[in-house]
């Protein structure tokens, strides 16, 4: 292990979207690293990238790769996860993984550390960080809820290309320059057209008519917010946006709420920045939104068809809050407060 | 008076971006035209616009411009709806009002002929069309209330900029242009860049913190559906496509609702095209509902945060069903089913 200062960390996934994030993040919040291991698949090892002025080459993702590392950052899809995460556990790893893959495991905490950081000293090696939709929905809802007592939520999301990945900007980049040169517009990741239109289909259909980013909302809200019972209906939606996703909010409460104490609690939640001054026109949108460590909270009102009832309007980044900086986050949470990052079976070995 | 076959229609607000499509669409529908006069500001008079072959010369909308016509399309803004609405009717020509300005006026029908066709009776020379968003939401929400009885309904909508008009369409297009040449991006028409960004902001903010547009979406349902106490909470947000509205709506019932019912009562409603077929990526998007009669209708599925619930996603086009076309077809189905288009005071004059 490294000394208690300083961190060797690998970055699973290195060269795709979230990877670079990653890396960005690391160096731009001066995370103290001892080491920086970046690992990909075999197709991207030997490939050569400039971490802070140095070249630092990628290596092959395998188990043997994680040997020595006290943290392995996770940016790689679900089947990566499932077959690398339990090998870089073992070695003492402790693996915060954006994938889906463990996610809704009973054994493995799913944290946002404003939220449940705590979960944290009972992890096994593994640590899931949620869905980006849900870690950007919950930086509203969570601090209402602590307030008010949530009981029922709505949300509708309005995501961006990121979400899907670097080929998906790509792809709205391409129908973008075509339609301004008047070519052909094609399509290849999405199955129709994202640029100047919308596409109500996120991950794939489930057999009661929700997507799985749509069951992901509702399942993670209730595991991270530690409510079982919290009824929760989501339609997700892409949008022909580059960066940070958005979520229109109706929440029920179980206390009279009040939206003036609800801007108290949104502008003392450190995951959160109030942006509520409708008269001014001041409310988040993605663009501002963008490559910002907090999520944009707006359109705070009453809502109008139930009793106990808030409206909000949320936008975040998707590949930094939604992704990258969560699992950044819960490392510089666990050091702050003393949470051993190694499994407490292996503490001992 | 015209002959009982054919009419004289004047259009207010020819030369704006309703108006042409009212213009499209009497053509398109031959509809039974003995004169069309266009109609518009005095700085439009004089201009001569192409229709179906033929010249015609815009007049100016003063109060004698209406003599003699039996039907006026108004597609002007409130303000001008106000001051020359009841001229208009005062001559015994029946109004069809897009505009807000009478909508909540409770001796005005606000009408969508697919729904309450039988309030037209009772008017007294203006009948008002509602809001583009509402006007596409019903077309899925309708045919299920009347099947399943609703009692509280969320709207999230993705509206596109046609609904702010040209010079909106203009901005979006000046914006992906100078985006694509790397030159600055301008904005006069909204707040914010409205190129790959969202802004939840549509019309002015009341002092409940809802803006107009989604205070319309409330009272507007109420009042077509003839459900005064419905409860209803709307979240209106502009998104960088150029026609055609969606809308997420999350809608709870009295009665115990069925997918499979529900299918079967939107295959069944005119103003509804069933495309619900997730499994092969079937559902309604705005780009395929541009320039549509019907509204897509599809993504629907039990809501799980509602006992008796059902949410479902609706593209329609914001400039036919909700604005051009639906006063056309108030006009049509008036003549269809015999109802006098001469108000009742004046039919003997």
């Amino acid at each position: 292990m490294s000394n208690s200062s300083s961190y060797r960390v690998g970055i699973v996934g290195a060269t795709g979207a979230v990877g670079q994030e990653l890396i960005g993040l690391l160096l731009s919040r001066s995370f103290p690293l001892a080491e920086l291991r970046l690992l990909a698949s075999a197709r991207s090892a030997g490939r050569q990238l400039e971490v802070g002025g140095k070249k630092l080459t990628v290596q092959e993702a395998k188990p043997e790769a994680f040997d020595g590392l006290d943290i392995a950052l996770f940016a790689a899809e679900g089947a990566i996860a499932k077959a690398l995460a339990p090998e870089a556990a073992k070695r003492g790893c402790l693996v915060l993984d954006k994938s889906s893959a463990f996610r809704m495991d009973p054994k493995v905490p799913l944290v946002i550390p404003e939220i449940n950081l705590a979960a944290t000293r009972n992890h096994a090696g593994i640590i899931a960080s949620p869905n980006c939709s849900t870690a950007i929905a919950l930086m509203g809802l969570y601090p209402l809820h602590r307030k008010f007592g949530v009981k029922r939520v709505f949300f509708s999301t309005y995501q961006s290309v990121s979400g899907t990945g670097a080929d998906a900007i790509d792809e709205l980049e391409a129908q973008t320059q075509a339609y301004v040169k008047g070519a052909a517009i094609e399509k290849k990741v999405y199955p129709y057209q994202i640029f100047q239109n919308l596409i109500p289909h996120i991950d794939s259909f489930g057999a009661d008519g929700y997507t799985g980013e749509e069951t992901k909302m509702r399942e993670e809200s209730r595991k991270i917010m530690g409510l079982p019972a919290l009824q929760v209906s989501a339609t997700c939606v892409r949008v022909p946006v580059v960066r940070a996703h958005s979520v229109t909010v109706n929440a029920e409460f179980e206390q009279p709420v009040d939206v003036a104490a609800a801007r108290e609690v949104l502008a003392a939640f450190p995951g959160a920045q109030l942006l509520d001054d409708p008269a001014n026109k001041v409310y988040p949108t993605p663009l501002d939104f963008s490559r910002q460590v907090k999520c944009g909270v707006g359109r705070i009102r009453r809502d109008t068809a139930f009793e106990n009832g808030l409206t909000f309007w949320v936008s975040g980044d998707n590949l930094w809050k939604g992704a990258a900086l969560n699992s950044i986050q819960i490392a510089e949470a666990m050091i702050r407060e003393g949470i051993a990052l190694r499994p407490r079976e292996l503490a001992t070995a």
